[in-house]
C-alpha cells in the first residue's frame, strides 16, 4: 500500500484547472511512490472556490490560505495564484514544513524570490522539498531535446534562438487583466512566456545565460477595465480604462556560459501564434528544433551522418523509451498540454519519497528571475550589455 | 444536484486505459447532465482485473462481465474488449436496460453486427441508448471538417483520400497477438484501423460509400506465439510459430452516393508512420486535410478567395469556437489522444439525459461492418466492384 | 573543342518553352560531350513559329516538321506535340537517322506505344538513340530516392502511395482544351500526370506493377469550345460546348512484381492543390516521401536506427554529392521546374555521345502505355483485376 | 525590334555564374524593352576567364575591368567581384556613363558606400541608372508579402523577426576563403547575409530601421589557408593556417520607424540549415512567413477571419496573378534560385528603358551599409543602443 499525501492547491483559475486534472490523473499513468489526495482548495470566494471544488474534485476548501497551510490533511502545497502572492504563501507552507509545488515566474521581484530560495533551502535541510512549476520541461520532446544535449550529440553548442509567441491581446478592446498589471504579474510577455523560454533554453543547454542586451515594448498603453481578473480572457467593461503597466513584448540577446550566442522573443502579439513555444539550438555535431504547437515532435538533425543523408527529421516522441511516453499510449498517440503537468507531479512525488531535491528548485527559478531583472534593467538603460 | 450514473467496463488493456481516463476526467472539463461514477471493472482474472481497478480508480470488480451486466449500481456498459465479445456482451446489456457504448469494430461479421443494431433499436424504444466509439469523430479537426462540408463550404464533394498508417508489426518476430487472430479480431487493419478511416470519411460528408473495389495482403504470415495477447506489444516466446490469419494490409477504390471517388489505406506496415489516420477532401469550392499525428490541426483550402491567396492554411484547432475545444485550455495549448474519447463520453451522456441516439450508432457501426465485409468479398473475388 | 549537335524541337507551347530553356542552359551547367545549337523549331503557323523561335533562340523555323526531320543541320529530333503525332514523328526521325527525345505519355495507344519501341530498336542497332521525357525521373530528390532504394536501404517495398494532385479544370466553365479530347491527348488525367506516377514509382523501386484495378470518372461531361487549343489554359469561347472526351480523375490500386502493394491517383480535380506529384514508399528498413510542391527535399526515414531517434528526416537535395545539384548552386539554393528538363537533356547527350541507350526508353515508355491501357480497361469492366 | 545594350560582367565565380544564366534566360521569358548581349566577361586570369567566358556564354574577355568599363559594345556593367573593389569599379563605370548592378553588399564601409550613391545620384542625373542586387527582393512569395505589406493588410507592423542561417564553414578545417577575410568582405556573416534579411525586413515594411542592440561572434578564430579563394568552397592547404578577421555570426535587436520591433540574426553556424533567409512579419491585421529554403511559398495569416477559420496558409506562389510567377510556367511548378537573378535584371532593364532609378538603388545599399555599420559599432561597445 503506498503511502498517501495530502495536497492543498491554492487558486483555481487557468493553472488551478491544469493542475487539478493532473493531481486527479497522475496515479493512473504512473507508478508512484506517494498516493496523492486532493484534499483541500483554498479561493477567497467560497462561493465560487465551492463551485470550483465540485467540478474540479477537490474534497474541502478554505477561504484563507493561511488556514490551507496550517491544516493537517495537507502535506503539499501547490500554488497556482498570480505572482504578487506567491512569496507569502510559499514560505509560510515551507515553513510549516510542507512540500511545495510554485507556479512560475518564481517571484515577482529578485528579491522575493531570494527569499523564497532561502525559505527552500532551509526547508530542504529538514527534507521539506520546492519546485518551481517550469511545466514545459516536462513535454517529452523537450526533455528528449536535453537528453540528446546532456549525452553530447549536439557538440558544442554555438546558437539557441527562443521564441514565445502568442496573440490574444492584439485586439486594444482586450480588457486589463491581471496579466497586464505590473504589481499583480510582476511583468507582462516577459514573467509570463519569456520566463518559460528562458527556462527552457538553461534546462535544454544544462548551461546558464550570463548577460543580456534587451528592448522592450507596450504597444497599446490603455485597456478597458476588466470586470473580471481571473485569467486570460475577461470581458471589458466598456467604459472605464486603465494604464497597461507590463510589457507586451520582450526581445533579447545574451550569452551563455559555454559560449553560445541566444536570441530570446516574448510577446503577446505575434498575430496567429497562439502559443508557439520554440526553440532551435544548433551545436558542433547536430541541432534540434521545437514549437509547443505541434509538442508531440522533436527535430533533430545529426550532422555527424555524410551530408547527402542530413536533414532535421521529425522525432514523434511518443515511443515507449521517450521521457514520459512510455506512462501513456501506443506510439503515434500524441500528448497534449495536460500531460506536461502530470509529469511534472510525478517528479515532483519522487522526489518527495526519493529525499532528493527536485528540479526546477526554488534557485533555478530565482536564477530565471535574475535574467527577467537583467532584460528590464538593460531595456531602460539603452540596451545596454547587463551581467547576470 | 446532477444525477449519477454508475458505469461498468469490460476489459482493461489499451482501450480501457483510455477509457478510463475519460471517464475520470469528463465531469471537470464538461457541465453534465449526469455524473459518472466509475462503478465496475470487470476481466477474467480476478487478480489483475483487482490491479486494474486501483490504477484506473475503478471502485470494484467482476470477473465475469454477467455478473457486470446485472449489477444495480451499473447503468451504462462500456465494451473495451475485442470483437468477437462484442455481440455477446452488448445484447446482454442492452436486453437489461444499460446503455452501452461499444469499441470498435462493432462486431467481427456483419450477422452480428446486424443483432447488435437490431438489439439496439428495440432498446431505444425503452430509452436506452447505444453508441460505437469511433472516438476519432471527436478530434476537433475532424469534427471541424465535419461541420465545414456540412456547411457547403466544401461545395460538391469530389474527392476523399484516407489513409491509416502505422508500422508496429513490421518486424517478423513481433508475436502473434489477438489482434493478428481472425477468430478475436475478425480482419486485421482492415477492421481495426480501416473501420476508423470508413467511419470517419462517411462522418465528414455525411455521405455512404456505394461500392469498393479492394486487395488485401498479408506480408508475414507466420509469427512467434504470443505470451500474452493483451494489446498492441507483446513479448514472443521465440519457439512456437503459429499463422497469421487477418491482413496486414487493406487498399481500396470506391465511390460515394454522392459521387466523390474515395481511397483508402489501411496498413500496420508503413515503416515510420505511428498512427498517421489521414484523410484529404476535396470539393468545388474548397478542401480540408487532416492527419492524426498533428491532432490539433486542419488544412483548409477556402477556393473562393482570389487564386493570389489562395493555399491551405493551418487551423490550430483550439480557439473557443471549435468544437469541444472551449471546454479545454487556451489556444494553442492543444489536446491529446485521450481527449478524443473525454468528448465521446460527455456526447453520449448528454444523448442518454437527453432521450436521443447518439451518433454513432449501432446502425452506422454496422454501416461499416458492410463496407469491411465488401471489401473482403472483392479482395477475394479479383477486385471486382462490390455494391454495399 | 566539343562537337557539335543541331536540335531540331516540333511544337512551342508549354513543352517547348521548358524545352528550349533547358538546351539554352544545359551547356552553362555541365561538361557536355556534346555541344547542342538550337537549329530549328517547327509548327504550324509560320508568323507564330517565328515569334516562338526568337523569344526561344532558335535559329530557323519549318512548318513541316517532316522538313525538320530532313535537315542537315538537325541530328537531334525533340517532340513536344500532343500525343496523336508523336509516332508518326518519331518514327520517321529515327528512321531518318536522328536521335529523338520524345514527350510523355509515349503515344495514345500501346498499338502506337509498340511501333515507336520497334523503331526505337532498329535506330539504337544504328547508334540513333531514343528517350522519352519523364522529366520527374530527374528531380534531384526523385532521383536519390531511387538511389536509395536500389542500395538496400528501405529493404523489401511493401507499399507504394502515388498521387498527381491538380486542380486546373475545376471550374465547370474552364473551355475544352485539346488536353480534354481523346483524339489528340488519349486520355486525360491518367494520361497526363497519372503516366507520371507510374514511371515515377516504376523507376525509385526499378520494378513493374503487374496488375491494377481501377475507376476513372469524368465530372464536367461538356464544357465551352476554346478558342485556342495550345496548352493549360485558354479563354472559352462562351457559346458553343462540347462534350469532354476523357477522364477528370483515375484511382488505381495495383501490385508490383516484388509483391509491393501500389495505390494510384491522378486528378485534375484536386482543389487546392497545383502539381502535387507525391509519392510515398514503405519498406522493410525504411521509407521515403516526395511531394513535388516542394521539389528540393526529400523525406527519409531510415527504420535501422534506434525508435527513440527514427523519424522522417528532411534532406534538402542541393548538397554536391547529390544526383544532379552539384551541377548547381551551393547547398539549399533551391531548383526549379526547368531544371529538371536540364538535367534530362544532359543525360540524353552523355547516352548519345558515350553510345548507349538511354533512360527511360521508348521500351520503358510502352511499358506505361500498357499501365494506362490496363487502367482503362479494368475501369471499363467493374474494376476487375487487369494484368499488365 | 528591339534596342540591344551590352553588357560586361565583372567576375565569374558564384555570383557570376547565376547572373550569367539570368542574363541569358531572361529574354525567353519576359518581353523586354531592351535585348541584352552577353559582350565581355572580365577576370584577371585570361586563361580562367576565356574558360568562364566559353561556359558561361560570353562573347569576349578582359583581363582588367578598366578595359571593360571603357569598351563601346558595354552600356551596363554587371559587378559580381567580393566587396573590396566594389566602389572602385561601380563609380568608374558610372563615370563612364554605364548603367551599373552591383552584387551586395553594396561596399565594405558607409564611407565606400556614401560615395557610390553620390555617384549614381550623379549618373542619374544624365540618365544612368544603379542597382545594388539584393536578389531576394525578386523572390515571388517575399514580392508577394510586400505587396500584402503596402496593401494595408497587415495593419499595423508590430514584429519583424529575420534569420539567415547557413551552416557552411562549422568544420574547424574548412580554409580562410575570402569570405573570412576582412580585407576582402568587410564583414562576415554580417555582410554577406545579414545584409539580405536587413534589406528584405526594410523592402517588405516600406520601412526602416532606426537602431539596433547587436553582438557578434566569431567562433573559429583561426583556419587552414585556402589555396584558392574563389568563393563559398575551396580546398585547404592543410599546413599554414591565418586568422578570421570577420564575424562568423551577428544577432541584432532593433526597432523601425514606423514602431515594429526587430530581431536578427546572420549565422553561418546553423547547423542542417543551409541557406535558410527567414523572416515573420506580424501586424494588427495579420502576418507573414517565408523561409527560402521553401522559396515558392508564402505563409499568411488573415487576422480579419473570424478566429475558428484563422490560421497560416500556405500559398504556393505560382499563380499567373503573382509577382513574376506568370512568366515561367503554370501553378505549381515552382521556380529555383536562379529566377530571381532573371527577375532582378528584368527589372533593371525596365528601368533603364523607361528612365528611372531602379529599386534597390545605391542609396538604399547605403542604408543597409548604415546599419551593418551600427550593428558593429553596438557589438563593439557593450551592445549599446546605437541609431543608424
Amino acid at each position: 500500500m503506498k503511502q498517501p499525501i495530502g495536497v492543498g492547491m491554492v487558486g483555481y483559475a487557468f493553472m488551478g484547472r491544469v493542475h487539478s486534472q493532473a493531481w486527479r490523473s497522475v496515479g493512473a499513468f504512473f507508478d508512484l511512490p506517494l498516493t496523492p489526495s486532493m484534499a483541500v482548495l483554498s479561493g477567497r470566494s467560497a462561493g465560487r472556490t465551492a463551485e470550483a471544488a465540485e467540478s474540479l474534485g477537490w474534497s474541502a476548501i478554505e477561504t484563507d490560505w493561511k488556514e490551507l497551510v496550517k491544516r493537517d490533511d495537507v502535506q503539499l502545497v501547490d500554488i497556482c495564484t498570480p505572482g504578487d502572492s506567491h512569496a507569502e504563501i510559499a514560505i509560510a507552507a515551507l515553513q510549516a514544513g510542507k512540500h511545495v509545488i510554485c507556479e512560475k515566474p518564481l517571484a515577482n521581484t529578485v528579491e522575493e524570490a531570494e527569499a523564497m530560495a532561502a525559505a527552500a533551502r532551509a526547508a530542504a535541510a529538514q527534507g521539506v522539498r520546492s519546485m518551481v512549476a517550469f511545466n514545459y520541461r516536462r513535454v517529452p520532446a523537450v526533455a528528449l531535446a536535453r537528453q540528446l544535449v546532456a549525452e553530447g550529440r549536439l557538440g558544442q553548442i554555438r546558437h539557441v534562438r527562443a521564441q514565445y509567441l502568442q496573440d490574444w491581446i492584439i485586439d486594444p478592446e482586450f480588457p486589463l487583466v491581471w496579466r497586464l498589471q505590473k504589481d499583480k504579474a510582476g511583468s507582462g510577455a516577459l514573467g509570463d512566456i519569456g520566463a518559460h523560454i528562458v527556462d527552457t533554453a538553461q534546462f535544454i543547454l544544462g548551461d546558464l545565460l550570463t548577460g543580456v542586451s534587451a528592448i522592450t515594448e507596450t504597444f497599446i498603453k490603455e485597456r478597458p477595465l476588466a470586470d473580471d481578473s481571473a485569467g486570460l480572457s475577461a470581458a471589458g467593461s466598456g467604459v472605464a480604462t486603465g494604464l497597461v503597466t507590463v510589457d507586451d513584448a520582450a526581445l533579447f540577446i545574451g550569452r551563455f556560459a559555454g559560449g553560445a550566442l541566444a536570441s530570446f522573443e516574448a510577446t503577446r502579439f505575434a498575430t496567429g501564434r497562439k502559443n508557439a513555444l520554440r526553440i532551435e539550438i544548433n551545436g558542433s555535431l547536430g541541432s534540434v528544433a521545437f514549437d509547443f504547437e505541434e509538442m508531440n515532435e522533436l527535430w533533430f538533425h545529426d550532422h555527424t551522418l555524410v551530408p547527402e543523408e542530413g536533414g532535421f527529421r521529425r522525432i514523434l516522441v511518443t515511443e515507449g523509451g521517450h521521457p514520459y511516453a512510455g506512462a501513456y499510449w501506443p506510439p503515434g498517440h500524441g500528448l497534449g498540454y495536460e500531460n506536461t503537468f502530470t509529469n511534472e507531479i510525478k517528479d515532483f512525488l519522487e522526489a518527495i519519497a526519493g529525499g532528493y531535491d527536485p528540479s526546477p528548485s526554488f534557485e533555478d527559478g530565482l536564477q530565471v528571475q535574475r535574467v527577467l531583472a537583467a532584460v528590464e534593467r538593460s531595456a531602460g538603460d539603452e540596451s545596454r550589455w547587463t551581467a547576470i
